[in-house]
């Protein structure tokens, strides 16, 4: 098939079974150069929480950069008040426009020592089911999912020489931090941002073998609080039972917040909580989804949450809250008799729809101000928030891309919810009026913030020919709103 | 006064009074050479809870075990299992045997940023008073406290020749890790320590300008305990609500040990202690002691412990529960939405008469795994513990102290209590037979176990004159045991 009959290619027809075929077996072939740019990727340790880790940010947000320049996108390193963010455009023919957003910045590695190796030194391990584990911070949250779909591109420009819709792409280094940037930065640039749908990855299978569509993710309201009692910490001899101890009234703070039975016991907590609909509620229940390996699978052997709830709803539609991290006083080797004078918790909520960030905090903030005894002081330190996303599953985009899975997966996917956040989500909608499509091919042994995070081989060979297909099936689809950027139509030939 | 005629003072008549003032001229004649060897001694950072830190303990123990050579004590550094313990014994004349016990080692400086100058590198501060404190990570517990002693007997040395009593001396590096290595040492070289009677200076001045003999001292029983759930840290998006949070039960755990009124609420927590006589109760009600300044000098405005009783039984004659330290999950800057795998806490019990530290241990033990929901392992550690101790007040030994530090102070000497632990006072008196004179020059703002710990220079200074006094008055008490270790009588003369 020359140049020419491939850009002969009416939009509306979609792409020819064949060419879709030439496309997959261009990605097969190259599989081993995609996996070497996947470990340069891998390799540059883009912190966000920390900020001594900005430099190599910024380099990975230049990376990406690089990378997509060098398959002909226009793409350029946005500087922003923390993190850079990468802008791509396509110069392709009309028809519908896709936003692919992924982001580039990973968690921190800690701890250390419980990695089997370097975390930002990637390794292939060899499983005895034939499969192999690409093991390295980020390597399935967020950096190997957005290499699928920027390897899928590749193979469609190098084969085809031009894309079969509109692409944009952007990439934030700042997703594990809570995008402290991504408002102001819409303020500044969200027009370049126009398009018909919003693809992401950042989400998982279903099954090794059966993917998914992700219509539901909780929100989340992250707050760090910090008890301060004596000016200084005291010998817990001289001072134990008349000094206030704040690690004890943290310990009774974070105490009072869940009930016997797991419930959240902050008031008004549950109040504002939109029904979830019959269809979705029946879809959950019929999910073949087992409650006792999910948690065995981690050392479980039955749900701290509301028996009310089936350990699905537990963790997809209704609320939580958990404590991240805590500490105070000496806990190092050996033993300090003291009463610190502060203690700090890290405190999360997830949240489901009709719940306001906001009216959680203060809900939160006056629960626990109401239970600090005299002589303490509590600080709240809010790390931002997003409301939860309920997704519409009846759209032409979904369809398209429901078919596309279908066809390399050999199965129905799954329309599936997430107990995580993916607060992009809900901004988009808001400020860009964009509904998303989430799908990933993250396994749920992924180990996303944990030591050895890893991404199975597998998953990122079957990602880039699962987007391969996507984009030729999107072809099919009705653009939703006119192209909106300078520039953008004119372009189609010179990719 | 010629050597001859200092030999020829008869034991059971005291020392005449002029020699006395001409030992204390000598030592205030010395003074800044005194303070020249405290400031080597506290560069030393002999942290005995980290291993890290064992070669500079053994240092601290040569040390002291080269400084009484130089004064003619017959000194030596003995090998433990951990921190080695130096033993010295003077070769003086016949009649009452004292064993003084200090310790070399200190606690880690922790945190460093709260510091106004390196912990290890002793400054003099002058004060708008007229005092001058000496800052340093052990500086008032127990370096400055011990020197005092020894440099008393540097001036009695350098004055008389020789002691006026019976003086051996031992020095420990493992007390602020509850001195694990001590009993082991006491089966191997007890009966190198027998004594009548046991000197310490690790505790205070009831106010500046009064001096305190302590008759009680709390016990101590230190756990850490572990709680486990998954295992691994888990995503709180996937998991949240489902999982059981450790820091969660840890809290839910450390919550249910005290009560609202700040009792312990362990089952049989209170059931063994003794009655404490009403002669102590009626002294410490007469004590001029100010609570609302003890607990307003450290920024706290009312006491935390139980109403029932004043804050001076509340930190005396009461037992407390007291969390040290506690650590789960991330708690750096920034934010890491995980269910963490295990948290920690170090937990400590303050003990009064009547308690013993193994079945307090075993109550709370109990409590915890009764409490402890599914799902969750619990680990202990134990790090030790010893009982409380009640010192008869009634000796000659305390009379002829209380009379010295009456001669030095210009007024009557207080008996005091003493909410912390000194576990060598109750292994001393169990092992060894001997009761104990707690004598210190410490005041209450030293910042023991804080960062820029101080000592007075005034504590310094009349620290070794009180104990050039104590050492006369201590000559006129009926020796309680004859001597018992060879080679101790004959060598008198050889000073």
């Amino acid at each position: 098939m020359s140049l020419e009959e491939k850009s002969d290619m009416g939009v509306s027809q979609g792409v020819p079974p064949q060419l879709v075929e030439e496309i997959l077996r261009h990605a097969d072939a190259n599989l081993s150069a995609s996996l070497d740019r996947f470990f340069q990727f891998l390799r540059i340790p883009s912190i966000s929480c920390d900020a001594l880790y900005a430099p190599q940010c910024r380099e990975a947000a230049s990376w990406i950069a690089d990378e997509l320049s060098g398959i002909g996108f226009e793409a350029s390193v946005k500087s922003t008040i923390g993190n850079p963010i990468v802008i791509a455009h396509s110069k392709d023919a009309n028809g519908p426009h896709v936003l692919f957003y992924g982001h580039y910045d990973v968690q921190p590695a800690e701890p250390l020592e419980a990695w089997n190796a370097d975390p930002f030194e990637p390794s292939l391990k060899e499983q005895p089911d034939g499969d192999t584990h690409i093991v390295a911070r980020g390597a399935s949250d967020d950096k190997g999912q957005l290499l699928t779909f920027i390897e899928a591109c590749r193979s469609w420009k190098a084969v085809t020489g031009h894309l079969p819709i509109k692409v944009s792409m952007f990439f934030e280094g700042e997703e594990e931090s809570g995008s402290p940037s991504m408002e102001a930065f819409l303020d500044e640039s969200g027009e370049e941002l126009t398009a018909d749908v919003m693809l992401l990855c950042d989400t998982y299978l279903w099954r090794d073998t059966v993917p998914a569509i992700t219509v539901m993710f909780r929100g989340i309201m992250e707050e760090e609080i910090e008890i301060s009692c004596a000016t200084r910490d005291l010998h817990s001899g001289a001072y134990g039972n008349a000094a206030r101890n704040p690690i004890q009234v943290l310990a009774d703070l974070i105490a009072s917040l869940r009930g016997a039975n797991g419930e959240v016991t902050i008031d008004g907590f549950y109040d504002d909580i939109e029904r979830i609909d019959d269809q979705i509620i029946a879809d959950l229940a019929n999910l073949d989804f087992d409650a006792d390996a999910f948690l065995s699978n981690v050392g479980l052997s039955r749900s701290a949450g509301d028996t009310a709830y089936s350990v699905i709803e537990q963790i997809w539609t209704r609320p939580s809250c958990e404590i991240n991290g805590i500490s105070g006083g000496y806990y190092g080797d050996g033993f300090k008799t003291i009463i610190p004078s502060t203690a700090l918790a890290k405190i999360s909520f997830r949240l489901v729809a009709g719940q306001d960030p906001e009216r959680i905090q203060s809900k939160f903030r006056d629960h626990i101000r109401a239970r600090t005894p005299a002589d303490c002081k509590v600080k709240f330190a809010g790390f931002g928030g997003s409301p939860a996303s309920l997704i519409s599953s009846r759209s032409e985009y979904l369809g398209c891309a429901r078919a596309a899975l279908k066809q390399e997966w050999d199965c129905e996917p799954v329309l599936i919810g997430s107990g995580g956040s993916i607060p992009i989500v809900s901004v988009v909608k808001r400020r860009l009026g964009l509904e998303s499509l989430p799908i990933g091919f993250a396994r749920s042994d992924n180990r996303h913030h944990s030591p050895n995070e890893k991404y199975d081989l597998s998953s990122f060979h079957k990602g880039i020919r699962s987007w391969i297909r996507i984009l030729a099936e999107l072809s099919r689809c009705t653009p939703v709103q006119p192209p909106s950027f300078a520039g953008d139509d004119s372009g189609a030939d010179q990719a």
